[in-house]
């Protein structure tokens, strides 16, 4: 039986700043440079939420885009955009916000949450030019 | 020896509706909303076409693009551009034109079609934030 | 005083054929080619929409752009998403939906719905290869 | 004398924040929403300067984008890029950091720097949906 | 009578070098920088062609985008693609090629060749972060 | 442990030809087409470089973008930016510049260069419609 990935594209705009609080500011700053900066800079951030499975031969569909938009919406959307990632974000507390700790906290989110399908990616632009992709292994 | 992919980009127009045409109307309108407007929506579908292999010694390539241009054109594009999925491509007849269905559909269109290669990828992108990937398995 | 243009890019899909009823079919055919295909085809539209102002002492604001997005959906959007331009969109009733014809016709939605700020463009994509920009002149 | 626009295209990363100092906290959060949240968010502004002129006949150019960038790097970029721009950047000191607002800001940075041409547009990109353009009117 | 802008996007791949002949080698270098390098590089050049007019009432239409592709192929794309800007094309002969240039001798093959509406707007891209606009001013 | 893939995008313009010395004119015409022009062409590369490990407990990073960008700059791009590919790059002579044997070249000059983590993925565009991806398999 045929396996197909859906892929949904959101996006949400944060404030966020690269900083270890168990090290120096020192260290902090040589290690994270300008993502260091003290009064924090942000990004829009670009979401790409992969489901895979067998498509429904009643509706074609692997997962209602509808619902996954819901179920993102309400677990990572809602609790990031126009937010801090370091101050303000339940599940990012505790991590520094890397990209990589970001797609890994996001797939931690949505991975048992899905009425259908399986997760399968979790893609996070930081900027066009950089983002990290994560398959949950 | 090394195996490279290639993906080749293209697009067509089309129109379509999301019904299954063995539920009542109300089961219809629920279960895809606006999708199943009766008097059709559209799209500009961006199709990308992966192929995998080694390169030619003589060439350098695993397949010529003009090739897989005609390929996919004949069997694929000028049966979709500017014509209706649900009444008007031969492969999609019975068919719900999710885009999973229509990216395996594609899929079964062109792996025994390519002269060098081997069909690795049919990615299907129905608007900017929603697309599908099938790699025949 | 400093005047601003401030654009916001909304997007939907819509079906839609070339077809002038006056002519016969043959001329049809001959002047549209597969744009007058007769069960349809359609576009993933993206609409900019120009107002151009002085920002608020108060705001920093041209316009609000939730309230020109509110605007836009209740008298554009709204109409035109999952429909068929012909058939469905009290606006374009006997107008060809030619690209021009049809950035005009939204124009003429909005120009005098506005709260702050003046109408500046309409820029509207049928796809990312062609387009039309009208302002109102 | 043919007279051409050069535009180059650059980008950063702020946090900011839209909030009237001279207004409650309650007029705020009415007004910006979502844009007012207290711990800031943030963009990846994309910036676009146009410069206008007659080609050197010597070079063709109408201004070395070697020159431009370095100039906007040092009036503007280095400025704002991972910095606050509520707390941080002298040119916007006492300025509701709307993209309207920022962008006249921007124009008045550059307008008197350029070697050769004169300021023709900023086009600033808050999001890919949202943006605004100031020709120095 | 409404006047609407059509524009149609193209696109080529030429080699060029910025190179002026009648100034020393030195002076080249230190002008055009890594753009003068002496075995030539090239881009992936995007070309916009803008043409303004009244929609036909018949068509709806300001140019036919068949001709008008038809015209750009004729008089400029077949002529640039897969070439040498400095070597092989009659209209850049004695131009040094900056997009300036380039898109100032790309109006004057097109502007008198339009069999309705008027050569509004030429737009080259040689990267996507460096383009030009021409009108004809 | 997560594995998390980190990608960077970075760009470079080329001249380049397709032609095997070891054949004849005729066969090179005829096998490569336009792309066999005597007189060179070239492109916008855009190179994404994927590089998969655990993030750094102390950083978060899997690889140091900065550090990454370094390399990649010292090792491919320096060597290919403003360059023909045929005539002046050392680690692709007596390659056929196809964008799949470019691919595979620039994974052998990163492979062993990396501070952390693995390289996962090149994937080369030479246009916005044609690209390659090697993951060194």
């Amino acid at each position: 039986m045929p396996n197909v990935n859906v892929i949904r594209r959101m996006q949400f705009n944060s404030a966020h700043r690269l900083h270890n609080p168990e090290k120096s500011d020192e260290w902090n700053a040589a290690t994270f440079g300008k993502c260091n900066s003290p009064n924090w800079h942000g990004h829009n951030y670009v979401l790409e939420i992969g489901v895979v499975g067998e498509p429904s031969a009643e509706t074609g569909y692997v997962i209602d885009l509808g619902e996954l938009k819901k179920i993102a919406n309400d677990r990572v959307i809602d609790k990031c955009d126009h937010k801090n990632l370091n101050l303000e974000v339940d599940f990012m507390r505790g991590v520094i916000p890397s990209t990589e700790n970001f797609a890994i906290a996001i797939w931690n989110e949505l991975a048992d949450a899905l009425p259908s399908g399986t997760l399968s990616l979790i893609r996070l632009y930081e900027t066009e030019n950089n983002w990290v992709e994560y398959r949950g292994e």
